[in-house]
């Protein structure tokens, strides 16, 4: 793959990536460390509860959709990193054995005013299941090398 | 600690957590899983790179930020998940051995249109590090649980 820099997206751009199974063992895994609420670390509590089982953080459905989104590699040679995100929405439980995929796509490119090293992108973003149905929508501001600085 | 509801808070109520250090291996180990670009996992080449040294990933401090806050118990009784985040800012790099600690606020309370076992907060976060510069905002909305149904 080549890589891409600033001047080689344009708004409207998308790309899908593969997919990841998200396992009980995963989801608890990460909810101890980082989210240890009972609905996501205790799967007896959980059954008898409001989302009748298991459900993954949010957080760790943020930190696969991250993951999956790197591995792309389209960000590879021109990533200077994020000052922030927004819209993040959960819209349904990832429950154990759920297998998520992404699909990112621009939705701002403009050049900094003040850096001439880089442009700044927006992308959103939509993290579906298995059915297709999407778990997580959310929108990331992004810093991107330019291949020839202005 | 008595357990909290709904009920029992009001907009511009203050939280204040414990510090939490984050180590290089925390952060490298964090950024291989999830974000495993080289300016998470590679201390040499960040040392030449435009941070000037391995800074957190975004959604490292994210984490923690969440983790800071549940252990201060004040959602045990209450929490029923979130809907979502947004407004999202990584204001500074956070580095190895910065120490971080979070302040929680509340910044809207309302009852649910349609579900009378709970009401709907949204809470204001900052992140701080031990020079209590900001590192990280956020704004999450949560459904907390009555403890008493209406």
């Amino acid at each position: 793959m080549s890589e891409r820099y600033f001047e080689d997206f344009k708004v409207g751009d998308r790309f899908t990536s593969a997919n990841l199974s998200m396992t009980e063992e995963d989801i608890v895994a990460f909810a101890r460390q980082w989210d240890p609420q009972p609905f996501h670390v205790d799967p007896e509590f959980a059954r008898s509860w409001i989302y009748g089982g298991l459900i993954a953080s949010g957080l760790h459905t943020m930190a696969a959709t991250l993951r999956l989104w790197l591995d792309q590699g389209v960000f590879r040679a021109c990533s200077l990193g994020s000052p922030g995100l927004g819209k993040v929405r959960f819209l349904r439980p990832v429950r154990p054995e759920d297998s998520i995929h992404v699909v990112t796509e621009f939705i701002e490119l403009r050049p900094s005013s003040t850096r001439g090293d880089r442009g700044i992108g927006r992308i959103r973003q939509v993290t579906r299941n298995q059915r297709d149905e999407p778990v997580l929508e959310q929108e990331t501001t992004v810093f991107l090398k330019r291949r020839t600085p202005v």
